[in-house]
This record gives C-alpha cells, sequence and structure tokens, in this order.
C-alpha cells in the first residue's frame, strides 16, 4: 500500500492555484500507484486565512473546487484541507474525497487560540473522531492540534487504527523539531501499534513559515529506525511512502517542477559538512529565511528589491538571501555614507556587493543633512545634537530606498534584526522602512552565526563586516554598546524575558544587574508603538514580535 | 437602597492607580450612604491587558491590590473586576469584597472571541451563576458578553433575582447605544420583575474607546420612564442610584475631583440646540475622539504634539482636538507647503491656527523636494512623474514633523481618515507618519459632519476648508477626485464592504458599477502592507482596520 504525502506551498486565498497544485499531485500520486494522497491542513485555501473566513462567499469556493477535485480523480482518495460552514458554523475540516464525491469529513477538535493562533475567532470545534477504511484496514484522521492535546490519538487508538494521519500548517520555530518528535514518540509508546502519518506544509505567509519535516514513525518500542522517515525542512514535495513491507517503508520523493517545489538554496553550503548540530540548525534556519523571503516576493508578486546597504552585518546577510530570491538585475543595494560612515563600512558594502553580482549604488547623503540641519538651525538651537539628528539620517535614507521602491514598483527590505526590535534601537521610518523584515525575529547573535555559515565554504561577506563592533553609525566614533549591553547579554536577556516570559524579578536572580534587567525591560515596553508599525518578518523563534505576543502600547505595569 | 455605579477610567496595567481609584470611589459611596459600589469589567487593571495577563506577577499583583481594597473598605460591598487564577486557569472574574475579604466571586461565562475581542487566547469559562444577597434581596452577576448571548440572563431569572448587574467593558460605536439597549429590553421583557443595572467603562485604551453610557432599566411591560436612566457617553463618574422608591428611581451625580472623571469637552457644541438626533450623534462622537486622543496622550506621558497642518479638513479636525487636550504652548501645527500648496491651503492653515491660539509654524519644503530630485535625477530620468515624486514630498513633512518630536520629546499627530485607510491613499512614512490616528476610523464624509459640529457655533475652522473640493496637493492642480470616487460614493462602498461585509458580487448588485467596485476592493486589498504600519487610533464604526479586521497581507483571494 502506497501513500503519497504533498507538502505543498499554498497561496492563501488563490483557491484555483491551491486546487491545481493538488491536483498535480494527485496526478503523480496516481502515476507513482498510491491509492492515498494526503495534503496539509487548510490546503485549498492556504493557513492561515485570517478573516477572509468570515466572507461567505471564500467558503462557498473552497466547497467548489473541493467538488472539482474530488470529481478529477474518483479512483485515489484524497484528504484535502479546507474550512466548512454547517448549520452556520464553520469548522476547520478534511475531507476524503473518492469516487467523485465527498465520502467522509473530520472537522478539528482542538483549536489553537494562543501565540500565533487565532482559530477560536473563526472556528467551532469538531466532536467526533474522524475514522476510514481502505483495504481493510482502519484509519484515523487528525489535525494539527489535535495532536498536541491528550485525547483524540488516544480515543482513534482506542478505535483500534492502524494508521493515523495528522495534516498540519505548524511553523517553524528553530530548534523545535527533535522535542516535538520526541514528545510524540513518547505518546505513542502508550499506544497500540499504529503508524503516525505526519505530514506538514511548506512556505511563508506574512509573519509564518512553515517547514514541512514531515514524518513518518512508528512506537518507539519497535525497532523504529527502520520504521521512521523525515522529509526535512523547507523543501516542497511529494513523498510516496510504501508501506507494503513489514520490516521498512520505502520511500520515493518527488519534487521536481512544481513552482515553489524545489530546494532554494543551491548548496551554498555543503551539507555533508553539518558535523556539528549548531551549524545544521543554522543552514536549516537560513534555508528558511531564503524560502520566507521568497514567498513573501513570489505571492506579492514583488518583482524588484532594494535594501540600505550599511556596512554592518544585518544588511550583509539580508542582502545575500535577497540575492538568492530575485535576479541579480532586479536587486539594487544603495550605500547611503555621511560624514559618520567609515572607509570600512564604505570598502567592506562595496565588496559585498560584488561578491554577490548584485547592483550597487552609492548616494551620499551629507547634503540632504545639511539642508534638515538649516531647516532646524534656529528652532533646535543650544539643545545639543541627540536622537533627532541621527533620527534624521536614517530617515533620509529611508526616503531614499523608498523612492526607488516607488519609481520601480518594488519594494525596501528592512534590515532590522529581533534584538534591536526588541529594545527600540532603530529608527521608525528611518532604518525600519520596509515591506518585508526578514531578520525581525533573529537575534543579533544569530545573525553573526548564520554570516559565518554564509561564509563557511569561501567568504561571501567581507570578514571585516563580521569582526567589527557593531555600530549604527549616526554620530561621531558611535558603537552600539555605547547604548546597550553587549549582543550575548542582551541576547540572553530577550530569550528569557521575550520568549520564556520571565518577570523582571526573575531575570534578576539569573545573575543579571537589577540595572541592566530594569534598563532592557524598560525599552522592550517603551518600544511597543515602533513594533507595532514595523514591517512583518518571520516567526523563527518561540516567541516572536506581532501576532504572537500582543503587548498593549498603553501599558503601565511595573513591578 | 442606594449602589454607587462607578464609570471608572482605568489604566491597563497600573494596578496602583487604579486600585486607588476605586477606593477614592469606595469614599464616595460611603459618604453618599451607598451600600454596594460597583465598579467595571476588569476594572482592577484595565481592559484589555493582552499579553500582559500571560504574566504570572501580573495575576498575583492582581491579587494583592484586590485584597488591599477589600481590607481598606470592610463596611461596604465592592464589586471589582479583575483576573484570576485558579488551577492554573485564568478567568475573566468579579469578586465582591466585603468584611476584608472576599466574599463571592463570579467568572465570566461568556468569553467574546470576534472583532476586537481575543479572550479565548487567556480566559477559561466560568460555569456557575453570581448570586449574593443582600438586605434580603437577590442579586445576579454578569460580565459584559454574558448579557449578549441567550443563557446566563435567564438562568439568574430561574433563580429569581431580583437586581441584576452587569459590568462591561464594551467598546463606543457611532450609533449603536439605542440599538443595544432595545435588544435588552426584549430580552428582559419576556423576564421576571428585575432591575438591570448595566455599568460599562470609560475612556481610551489603544485601539479602543469606552464610552460609559451605563444604565439602569427594568422590563419594558412596567412603566420604564421613572425606571429608566442612561448616564451619558463619555463621562467618568460615579452615580448614586437610590432604588428605596417603587416608582422611580433617584440619581445622584459625582464626577467632580477624579482625574479623567470630568466632561472633557467644554460645551463648545451647545447641547441644548442638539435638537436632531444626527447632530447629537456627532456630538457624541466628536466628546470620544477628545477622550480618545486625551487617554492616549495622558496615559502614555506624552506632554508635546505636533500635526502638519495642510490646509485640508482631516489635519483642521485633528487640531481643533488636538488644541482641547494639550495646553496651547504644547500643540505646534506646521504648515509644509510646496510649490504645488496653494494660497487658500496657506492662508485657511494660517487663520485656523490662530484661530484656536496654537504654535504655529511654516515650513518651506521646496529646498528640501530640490535636493531629492536632483538625487534621483540621472536614475528616473524619462520616466515621468508619478508616485514617487508626491511620496518624497509627503515623506519630508513626515521627516520634520519627527525631527520636532523627537528634539522635544513629543509626537507627531497622524491626520488621516478610515476613507483614505482603506483605499491606500496615503504615503507610509510621510503623511502617514505619527503615534496616534485619531480619525483613522472616521470616513471623510463623518469628518465634514464633525467639521460642521466644531463650526455650529462659531467658525472655527475656515469654512472654505470646509467647503473646498479636497486635495492632496502633491501635484499640479490634482483633487482626489482624479484616483477616487466622490467621498459620498467611497464611504458608502466602505461601509458595505468593510463593515458590512458585502462581497464584490453583492456590491455590484447594490448598483454601483462593477468597474468602481473592483477598483475600490482592490484597493482595499493591496493597501493592507500600508495599514499594516499605520499608527493605532480609536474603534468608532462597526468594523474599524486593526485588531478588529484581520486580514492576511499575502491574500490572493478573487471573486
Amino acid at each position: 500500500m502506497k501513500i503519497s504525502l504533498a507538502e505543498i506551498n499554498s497561496k492563501v486565498g488563490d483557491l484555483k492555484y491551491n486546487a491545481n497544485l493538488i491536483k498535480k499531485h494527485a496526478d503523480i500520486a496516481n502515476k507513482n500507484g498510491a491509492e492515498i494522497l494526503v495534503t496539509p491542513e487548510l490546503s485549498l485555501c492556504g493557513y492561515p486565512p485570517e478573516d477572509l473566513l468570515l466572507e461567505k462567499e471564500f467558503i462557498d469556493r473552497c466547497h467548489y473546487y473541493l467538488i472539482e477535485i474530488a470529481e478529477k480523480f474518483p479512483k485515489i482518495k484524497i484528504i484535502v484541507g479546507h474550512p466548512r460552514r454547517k448549520n452556520k458554523l464553520l469548522y476547520n475540516s478534511i475531507s476524503l474525497l473518492y469516487r467523485g464525491k465527498i465520502n467522509k469529513v473530520y472537522d478539528k477538535q482542538e483549536l489553537p487560540n494562543y501565540g500565533v493562533f487565532d482559530e477560536k475567532r473563526y472556528f467551532s470545534p469538531g466532536k467526533k473522531p474522524g475514522i476510514f477504511k481502505h483495504k481493510g484496514k482502519i484509519f484515523g484522521l487528525l489535525i494539527c492540534e489535535d495532536i498536541w492535546e491528550m485525547g483524540p490519538l488516544e480515543e482513534l487508538n482506542k478505535l483500534n487504527v492502524e494508521y493515523v494521519i495528522c495534516v498540519n500548517a505548524s511553523p517553524y520555530e528553530f530548534n523545535k523539531t527533535k522535542n516535538k518528535f520526541n514528545i510524540i514518540q513518547n505518546r505513542l509508546n502508550k499506544l497500540n501499534d499504529l503508524n503516525l502519518i505526519y505530514l506538514n506544509s511548506v512556505g511563508g505567509q506574512d509573519e509564518l513559515l512553515f517547514d514541512g519535516n514531515s514524518f513518518i514513525t512508528k512506537p518507539k518500542k519497535h525497532n523504529v529506525n527502520n520504521l521512521t522517515f523525515f522529509s526535512g525542512q523547507f523543501i516542497s514535495q511529494n513523498i510516496i511512502a510504501d508501506f507494503s513491507k513489514k520490516d521498512h517503508i520505502k520511500i520515493t520523493r518527488k519534487c521536481e517542477k512544481f513552482p515553489f517545489h524545489r530546494k532554494i538554496l543551491e548548496d551554498p553550503i555543503d551539507q555533508r559538512d553539518s558535523l556539528n548540530k549548531e551549524r545544521y540548525l543554522i543552514y536549516n534556519l537560513l534555508n528558511g529565511l531564503l524560502l520566507a523571503m521568497k514567498d513573501y516576493v513570489e505571492k506579492n508578486s514583488i518583482k524588484k528589491l532594494f535594501l540600505g546597504l550599511s556596512g554592518g552585518i544585518d544588511s550583509a546577510v539580508v542582502l545575500f538571501i535577497a540575492s538568492k530570491i530575485v535576479s541579480k538585475e532586479n536587486l539594487t543595494a544603495i550605500m547611503m555614507p555621511s560624514k559618520f560612515t567609515s572607509k570600512a563600512s564604505k570598502d567592506d558594502a562595496k565588496k559585498l556587493s560584488s561578491n554577490l553580482g548584485v547592483n550597487y549604488k552609492i548616494i551620499p547623503i551629507q547634503k540632504h543633512i545639511k539642508i534638515f540641519e538649516a531647516t532646524f538651525k534656529n528652532d533646535f538651537k543650544g539643545l545639543g545634537k541627540g536622537i533627532a539628528e541621527q533620527n534624521i539620517q536614517a530617515r533620509i535614507r529611508g526616503m531614499i530606498l523608498m523612492a526607488y521602491a516607488n519609481k520601480f514598483n518594488g519594494m525596501v527590505l528592512a534590515t532590522g534584526n529581533k534584538s534591536e526590535m526588541a529594545v527600540g534601537y532603530s529608527t521608525i521610518y528611518g532604518d525600519m522602512v520596509g515591506g518585508f523584515s526578514i531578520l525581525k525575529d533573529v537575534p543579533k547573535t544569530m545573525v553573526y552565526k548564520i554570516a559565518n555559515e554564509i561564509n563557511y565554504k569561501e567568504i561571501i561577506i567581507p570578514q571585516r563586516i563580521i569582526d567589527r563592533e557593531p555600530s549604527a553609525e549616526l554620530t561621531e566614533n558611535q558603537i552600539d554598546k555605547d547604548s546597550l549591553p553587549s549582543y550575548e547579554i542582551l541576547d540572553k536577556i530577550i530569550d528569557l524575558h521575550i520568549e520564556k516570559n520571565y518577570s523582571q524579578k526573575e531575570l534578576i536572580k539569573f545573575g543579571f544587574s537589577r540595572k541592566l534587567v530594569q534598563k532592557v525591560v524598560r525599552l522592550v515596553k517603551t518600544s511597543e508603538f515602533k513594533r507595532r508599525q514595523s514591517a512583518p518578518g518571520p516567526k523563527i523563534t518561540s516567541k516572536a514580535f506581532g501576532k504572537d505576543r500582543r503587548y498593549p502600547i498603553t501599558n503601565k505595569f511595573q513591578l
């Protein structure tokens, strides 16, 4: 018995495109003798459709395409994820299509409504287990959160299912895979001898990034090595799993010829060298960021990209990623030096652009600064130079980038990282300008690791960019450390405070000074207004800014 | 028997401040012989606390202050709204404090998770009705959504309650009051002869605005006129309701001496003239906008405000509102003319500033434009002038405003309206710059009505600002109608499409041309990326942009 798993990369709202994608996978499944085709959670409409779900016609159109797929492939069983309306309620459902009809429906029972999820905003919970028979074997169905709550899986077990198919749209988080798999293994170990088929979608959608990494496994008590399979991260593919042998699963991968269904990084990093775990995780993260940017750009039909290249590490990494997404003539890096821009920055920016072969422009902003200085001369007299003057420089740069983007119908890439976003070390309407912020959830220390990974085989990012003390270069001899703790320390505090939710009091117990903790916590709180006006970027940690973390701007809570 | 209703204006997270506010109201209640003091939903922490609710210490501190209030006022029954943790679950609760302790607890049963609400993200639903006895009478408790779902009220009725106390944090919507009241009246009419006491909070919190408008009523079958009382909108006050007479409720209002607890608009509009309904609604809306801005500014400790005065109607209305919020020396209007700025705009801006007595600056931007033009001269050669050039002007203005705000530690007020926000007729990082966007949910046609209301007694906004054809003045002889339908038509489409959720197909059935509908719907969809980076502003319609309407940016749904 062969089952085909389609790790498809749906486009939210593009029902026709998604339906065609499912049909192409049905063709592959057919050709390879698979009897069942499985597609991810809400595969037909993309995940998350958000308030599109409140539109009646959106739900109607999903039904239309569902039937269209069913009619076209009467001979193969196809599992499709879609929203379903019944008695004025909406469900997050999967339908088993067979013989030209909807043969079986299962409604998701556990609706996540935490973190980035808002499923209770839209859906009602299903009440019944989903079961179907195929060739005398009992199959059970689950959707994503169903498997993370105690109950639905155990119920299927009681019903003596032999195969559990769990379809997902489960967002990527750095280093989550192993933990996730172990939890499920421990649960399985208490159950009958069943096969778990866990299928996840692949692709980027606004703030979310789905990593695939589908797997097939059995309870640990068996010799699972030969019965466990991982599909890998960020590769949209079709996996034909043959369950006819008792002692192993035979896997065939089909991933060519589909849009988005190819490995997007042409191996600049040699995977065979990835002996140490951290390097491998960083390599996968980089792959994920590439996919996130690629999908944002392609799904929004953006052709040209612009970014400000400062000579620092963030814009260097963003430029590298962008250079893999669009062709070189569609990517323009602009260095906009002021009198505070060091020669090192100018040289390194130029070198990097040349290494990557992208368009490179130098637009000095000293004249622009002068005009603004003259504008404020009288009103700012005697007040000394400060943040206002620094922000003016960042905003001139933002303006220049936006002018190019507007003129050539392109998009500016924001280059800020999570550490900056956390403490507001950024200029709103200045360096925060952009349509997509690929490093938004990547802490600065991780940006360095990515840069090292990019440089692993050959120096692409000039080494000095990585080695130099980070500086915004907005005033004389400025370095980030003048205003902030070292990024090693800052990122530890951010991890504990933002991602793990430790309070000020608890942070002090971790050994950070009270003064430092108070400063960081205060900066995080008072920067909320900036983050609200920031570009979206993909969640890659356990708690990202954006829909994952919803703090009031007006917030007077203090300890 | 006297009950004191405290329409308090809590500050989210400022538990000490809120506790003190409740204590002051307890003093008032005591002094006026009230036996029960009622405060709104989540009065102790403010509504909505959002992800602060996920912090353990936040919940602990709420408990601490709850006990502090109980101990200080052992003789009066005080109803306080607060989050409550029990067995690792969180509830949206009210406690009845009496004799120094928590005497009774009620957990909200119906948790709204639609529109602007995310209560299922945080809270578990209560399962039991809330009942207490006072002087031999049975009281029932409800929290906000409890009264809008069939069930909890009817259950209290079965338990023979004589008084139902429903505490709320129910956001304002234009013209919602009467409908809301009628729905409840119809429900009451099917019940026993009970008294309903409906208390709502007052104040602004980020995107939300609470209007008070508490009421007391009985089922309609009685002669309700003498037994019905409305507190009015946007006045934070303490209402002492004496229920000792059978045929009427005796009301005493106490609203002096509390911060935020005064009527904030010193009657520039004579309420006695408000004979026609629409004028009265607009007058109340204006009051609400004043409170929303005042609360955002004061609760965020912002001292100085800056805005760009274009000579158009939006910035005129925003300036009027701001002039009532901060003292005149803390408010600066800046006119930033280019060669496209008409004499009428310059004259009217000046006149308005002088009418309001605020700081007024003229900063021509022609020189700045020239520098940027020179910057792009080569690269934009032969491409003609367009949006890029228009945006440059708007962005220079944004930069100038931000420089003042940064230098003087103030905030820029964004001046865009809902019609512009809907179709993206605005420049991101240009005229969209600002910390708060008071007209964000106010359609352009309503902005005109507000302007007329402001001018009702005397001309404050020069009449020409109201009468002139709206224009962005970003190029030669430009008027909004060149790019958009008339605002009368656009606002009707926006009302139907955004607020009432009618699809493109349905809009055409309303009689709008297919071409126009397609254009507007497309503009709404493609402007989502701009709205995501826009400043917050108060929801005043049934569906506002922001947390009320959550659309994907990457969205390919088309009909």
